[in-house]
């Protein structure tokens, strides 16, 4: 097939997180037989509804069609709080709108989370499928790609442990695999 | 004892958000009881890591503050995809900072839930109780106060039902004993 075009949404706004650290590390493992981008989400507002509609922010136009545009998602977080980070539950939050027509309808979504616990923040990826359900996205829910110990795996803002890399490639791969299934629906529809 | 001073969060930011007109019920219904505080989170940036410490923002800071200072909390939120707002995790991930030193820690919440639909966003209590267990709060487990179609309850901006009002205000006398007994503990400390 053509070459899939993935976007990449990170849950972490600060300079050196770990897990826009592992978007970047499969950004390069992944050229040229995948293209993934990152949609950075410092920019978008807190949800509110009076905002929404015709006159959405541009940022959350921005999203909404980087969304749209996509091939399927990666979307990484920390855990805060035994949860997804809400800077990412915002932005799923418009993601989601308008009510039964977002841009994550069916749309194949691998989600990943990252910790320097030994846990992984595996509390976190509970969520953010729960919260994927919803839309509802296409989910890869297996392997689940659970990072721990991850500080010591990144380096020069980048995933560099092999293990890992590998691990989270497996993911993509059957990303991947859904991205083509999408693809066979939508023709066969 | 001396009057308790609440402090009320609600997740939705829209003008006519029915979480927040149910704070300004339970306002005018428990004074002169108990004082009833909203505290609106509109101008609550994004969680960054890179912002925080000594010169966190200024809104952040009246937040943490607000907590502080208050007995005892009450929180509120619509569901949006399965769990709570964005707005109110992003808070509560600024709220739980410095680690181990959060203004939520120990402090007596009350979590409730509004949802047009007969669920009450039963979904989102559960998220909030969880985001909540790892400050950790001192939580309001029983009565669960989900409040469904809820829209049909509310006018003029405040939760006007009576059988509703009555429900809820029994979950805030469990949060007058569990500011009775914080005040003991550390009394006794």
């Amino acid at each position: 097939m053509t070459q899939p075009r993935l976007l990449g949404l990170s849950g972490s706004l600060r300079r050196a997180s770990n897990s826009t650290a592992v978007l970047r590390g499969l950004h390069d493992a992944l050229a040229p037989r995948a293209a993934l981008s990152i949609f950075a989400l410092h920019g978008i507002p807190l949800y509110n509804e009076d905002d929404d509609g015709e006159h959405a922010p541009e940022s959350v136009r921005a999203l909404r069609s980087a969304i749209e545009t996509s091939d399927g998602l990666i979307m990484i977080s920390p855990e805060y709080n035994h949860g997804m980070s809400g800077v990412l539950k915002n932005a799923l939050d418009w993601a989601s709108r308008p009510f039964g027509r977002s841009a994550l309808r069916g749309k194949p979504v691998l989600t990943m989370t990252t910790s320097p616990a030994f846990t992984g923040g595996v509390r976190a990826q509970q969520q953010m499928n729960e919260t994927l359900v919803a839309m509802p996205a296409r989910l890869v829910l297996r392997p689940q790609i659970v990072i721990g110990g991850v500080h010591e795996k990144v380096s020069d803002g980048r995933l560099v442990d092999e293990a890992a890399l590998r691990f989270a490639l497996a993911g993509v791969d059957d990303l991947l695999d859904e991205v083509r299934a999408a693809r066979f629906l939508r023709a066969a529809a």
